[in-house]
């Protein structure tokens, strides 16, 4: 079955499913996204991921394509004409066609619209949740509003690829000052060596995530103390646990840190029953 | 006549000229770009544009899609086609279309090359270097390599807005330190308190400007003392005279910044020195 995508109000054979060469999106990275994981068919967290949307467009005063209501229906049936049952949706709303200029074209101009659906091997990562992944640390070159989640990437992706090629399966920025941000595409988190789990408070330095969001209720239950709250390079040389949360896999422990063994070098069990909970209450 | 855009191989009408929408210039900004002005039919520092891309690409890893000698013969031709004689000819590389996924592609994966022409209006540039032009200071919010030419333009994107919403021209961004970087889309320069020309020497946090480059030997020409030294936002306020650079104007004087007038408020005699001198030697 060939995939099938959907571009500004229709759904076409991904052959066909492309965007003007003027598109602001492609030019100027002048756009924003939003990736959910898909369970048995379902969205997952598909309300808190539409508001994040809302939310970056807001910020970089960039018009919503169709309504919030519309858009979910749109992803449904993104993922229902691909028939996937377990994978991600992937959505990106950019500030439209103009000829080429910086500032903002007129208002009339139609922001662009483009969804995707595609199957995922989530049996991986349940591989990857045993074993625990190795991270890096790179310094942190990103913009200044990395909570907008922006299609402006490239520091992700050198990141990224930094990762990969030093054997790891993410990379942590870190900040002037020596602290953690975040991944280049997930959380970062440590329980830390007095058993507090730790995350850093949003600000403009981090994305709001959603699956952050969701974790942060888990913690009374789980009677884990947490606090938002920074933690350095050198803090995780003595954390006892470490991990990675994000949409596509939820939680995933970190054992290596720099080639640094965390805590015992075996997935926490912090960390294992708030991953548990995560999928759980899904 | 429609416009002819040149997209991985072909020259077709610009409602046709589109990329896909897993492009990873579109999905991640991993792409770069270069602009050349046209004036009489012809490229303006189409050389060291070339090399500045390669350049660019070569930081990124990003494979060329075709050789300088063709890339060269493709942006005169989609000049020709589009029978510009003053204008811009825009050249966009991005790492190509593959599965969404932040680390690289395998290298197989084609890159994509998009070429558009276009006329301008350089009267309108011609009228402002009569008036000058207003520029607004704005935190620096961009990633840490803007020395690459990068398409993640949307702190550029922002500032520009910013800049236009306050009546002015161009965005000046400002480091942590109160120095000038540079402008949203242009370099920037000063005649300081003492006479000395100033614009700040190439590190990761500006475009090595192509224009700025020119700019160096005139001054000798000139018999005017440049310092390649970053000037504080206070310096600006007793500067003699300033201006912006960029391939597309050439040169244009900044007579206010932040609202005070620069000097006595009027282009400066130097900024009309070199201007003239760059355009008498294209």
């Amino acid at each position: 079955m060939s995939r099938i995508a959907y571009v500004n109000g229709r759904y076409v054979p991904f052959a066909r499913a492309m965007v003007g060469v003027e598109d602001r999106g492609f030019q100027f990275a002048d756009g924003v996204y939003e990736v959910c994981a898909i369970r048995g068919g379902a969205l997952i967290d598909e309300a808190p991921h539409l508001a994040r949307l809302e939310r970056s467009l807001g910020e970089l005063r960039m018009r919503a394509p169709v309504g919030s209501w519309q858009l979910g229906h749109i992803m449904r049936e993104t993922v229902r004409l691909n028939r996937v049952r377990e994978g991600l949706v992937y959505v990106q709303v950019t500030r439209g066609v103009a000829r080429r200029d910086h500032g903002f074209p007129a208002v009339s101009v139609k922001p662009t619209l483009v969804v995707t659906a595609r199957t995922l091997d989530f049996a991986r990562y349940a591989a990857l949740a045993g074993k625990g992944i190795a991270v890096v640390t790179r310094p942190e070159a990103r913009w200044a509003r990395c909570d907008i989640k922006s299609t402006g990437l490239l520091p992700n992706v050198l990141a990224k690829q930094a990762a990969r090629e030093a054997g790891a399966f993410e990379a942590w920025f870190v900040d002037r000052d020596g602290f953690i941000t975040e991944g280049a595409s997930t959380t970062a988190w440590i329980v830390d060596a007095n058993g507090v789990l730790r995350t850093r408070a949003l600000d403009h330095a981090i994305l709001p995530g959603v699956t952050r969001a969701e974790i942060v209720p888990f913690c009374r239950q789980l009677g884990v103390e947490l606090s938002e709250r920074a933690f350095s390079v050198e803090e995780t040389r003595t954390a006892r646990e470490a991990f990675i949360s994000a949409a596509s896999f939820g939680v995933l422990p970190v054992t290596r840190i720099d080639g640094n063994a965390v805590g015992d070098g075996k997935p926490g069990l912090i960390t294992a029953k708030i991953g548990k909970l995560y999928w759980s209450s899904r």
